[in-house]
């Protein structure tokens, strides 16, 4: 007998169908004698209308009611899961985020988990109840309702997963798994059985949308076995494993991950002094503007070019500052551009085989692509590109690393 | 300085705008100087959507987790109207039933109200702090989610205005008080400034749908000062008063309601020995028929004729289960009528006067129409006609009794 946390997103509860699909997958794992803890997200599309309700009215909302109102639609898909899973035969309950209680701090609207009581959940369990949990909601010293941030189902699972000592985490979603890369980018893209903790941690960093990083960072932290499920179709789905003795004998590369989001600020001809780094990305961080890349060239002329992207709904504010900042240090000038892709191997295999990153630069050189910044880490490469050359630059590196799927 | 209790109905906070246009009559309020708790409803027609996911499940579901599901429509509105009465400057907070909390049984789907805690809400009012509490919702001995039934959030109004000793409980909805009866039938109705408990007792039970039955019982009960306004057009609504001499100064009839949900059901030919009605109402009540009206005429040849109302929606079972009580009791037959509707006049000051009941029964034989059963209490005398003279018996009782609103 194990324990299983099913989590369901958004699309797999999308309607009372889809609630009764979801409630069966549940049903098949109590038939194999597990306990199971399901987490549900709300119905796709009812957060945003939710969010939208707050918008509504004013930017300067008190974070506090806000999570009072968007966590109402796991709520729902708590109380109609737990009534899926009666009808099925199968002893259930809901157990909402004060109940348990799930303790968070009073970060509203992105609290961090700080604590969960098992003690209640565990006697139910054990005595053949199913629990059934709302994402993404929590509670905090006051006794207020919080919520940990978009995505955040996929957090409340993990957590449950890491605070119960379950045997495993299932994601049920609308894909079938992890890929190597994005299936829309190329199609012969293939599902990986099991991808390392630290490989899915830089595709989720890098734009694969299929699990959100916190929940990663968190699994990773508490040793929970991580599994990538769709709700639609059968299949094993992907394993994210911390075994990495098991995962070294997987292929050298496990994925390509890519991003369109970001922006590239240039300043030009810096002088090259001491702190120059600090001083242009001080004032960015300082606005609470993320910075991804950051790369500074050797200086040449007793001046230094120094370049970093940021995501694009922040470039205005980026350039304003850094403009300022540039003329502060006699910087010759500040270019902006918007039309850039990142572009990443991702392989934990890239520690013990020399000559990846060779063999990634002579791939897109040989389909004529340009590359503007390079950054590297112990399983990554980054490249930035001209953004039109992304869909050419994923399928090359694709198909060299060997990733193609053989033709079914 | 007084504390107010204003309950918002589903048409008045039905969306992000009406929300608003609700908060500046709490703003009202305050600018007045005045301490006030806000219950809301959720927004109209959410709540029927909510439990039409849960019939989808299947009519045997689980009330606890039906009150799970159904309770958040009211969550999210609690929200809402914090942030709203937030950004008119307001300090506000919502009060969810199990933060308060307010106590009932576990009668999952129609809870009753066990207690209110009211030590934190007073100290926050007393911090010049409004109170957003969600309707229709408590906790359970069990720390579960309870819904108090349809039209519960009068009731969490009314019970809180009981709890803390509020000066008024104003009700806001969609209408603009109570009227002598329904304006659609009789467009020259008119809105009554006041209304006496028991006469609003009367009105509510007999289908008048402005405020809830057991909300009045617990408002008299508590002698909470009620008050109905419209949330759309300015005006001092209906008062409810519990102040018998000032109302005693009210004409003799204060209005008029009437419903034709009911059928009726005649047992014909009954052996006239005692315990008669016992028989063939004992098995309809132990079915969960609610039943209305009962006569019994005196008996002629040894047999008497037994007749009584109920919801036309159970008339079928009523059907089967008398026939099978006549026969047994060797009655003649059993005669079923669903084109009947009771029309009731309504007044305390029927008490101290004469010879309303005949001046009901001569309007009625003026316009030719017959009445087929006839029962009265204290402050009510309802008659049973054929459906089809419904109109014309509301307008003509109307006008003989003096209830129109002169021409303006």
């Amino acid at each position: 007998m194990a324990l299983i946390i099913q989590k369901f997103g958004g699309t797999s509860v999308a309607d009372v169908d889809r609630i009764k699909q979801a409630a069966l997958r549940t049903k098949a794992e109590v038939d194999a004698g597990h306990q199971v803890v399901v987490v549900v997200s709300a119905m796709a599309g009812v957060t945003n209308e939710l969010v939208g309700y707050t918008d509504q009215l004013g930017t300067h909302s008190d974070a506090r009611e806000y999570d009072v109102v968007v966590s109402s639609g796991e709520q729902s898909n708590a109380g109609l899961m737990a009534l899926a899973l009666q009808n099925l035969g199968i002893q259930a309950r809901s157990w909402l985020g004060w109940q348990i209680p799930i303790r968070t701090d009073d970060r509203h609207g992105k609290a961090r988990i700080s604590g969960i009581d098992t003690k209640n959940l565990v006697n139910r369990l054990e005595a053949d109840e199913i629990a059934v949990v709302p994402g993404f909601q929590g509670m905090d010293p006051y006794n207020r309702v919080t919520t940990l941030g978009r995505g955040g189902s996929d957090l409340t699972a993990v957590a449950l997963a890491g605070a119960l000592r379950a045997d495993c985490c299932d994601i049920y979603t609308d894909v079938d798994g992890v890929y190597t890369t994005d299936p829309r980018i190329v199609p012969n893209a293939r599902r990986m059985k099991k991808i390392a903790f630290e490989e899915m941690l830089e595709m989720a960093s890098m734009g694969s949308k299929v699990l959100q990083l916190r929940s990663v960072e968190f699994a990773g932290k508490y040793s929970v076995p991580l599994r990538v499920l769709s709700s639609f179709k059968e299949g094993p789905g992907t394993l994210i494993s911390m075994d990495e003795d098991n995962v070294m004998e997987a292929p050298t590369i496990a994925g390509i991950a890519f991003n369109r989001d970001e922006a590239r600020v240039v300043v030009r001809g810096v002088p090259d002094t001491p702190g120059v780094a600090y001083k242009v990305i001080g004032p960015v961080s300082d606005a609470n503007i993320e910075v991804d890349v950051i790369v500074q060239n050797v200086a040449a002329d007793g001046t230094t070019d120094l370049t970093f992207t940021v995501h694009r709904n922040d470039i205005s504010k980026a350039k304003t500052i850094t403009e300022t900042v540039a003329s502060d240090l006699n910087a010759r000038d500040v270019a902006i551009d918007e039309n850039i892709c990142k572009v990443s191997l991702v392989g934990v295999g890239m520690r013990s085989h020399a000559g990846i990153a060779s063999q990634m630069f002579k791939t897109l050189a040989d389909v004529g692509i340009n590359i503007e910044l390079i950054t590297t880490s112990e399983i990554k490469i980054s490249v930035v590109i001209e953004e039109k050359f992304m869909e050419l630059a994923v399928r090359s590196l694709h198909s060299a690393f060997g990733l193609d799927a053989e033709a079914t």
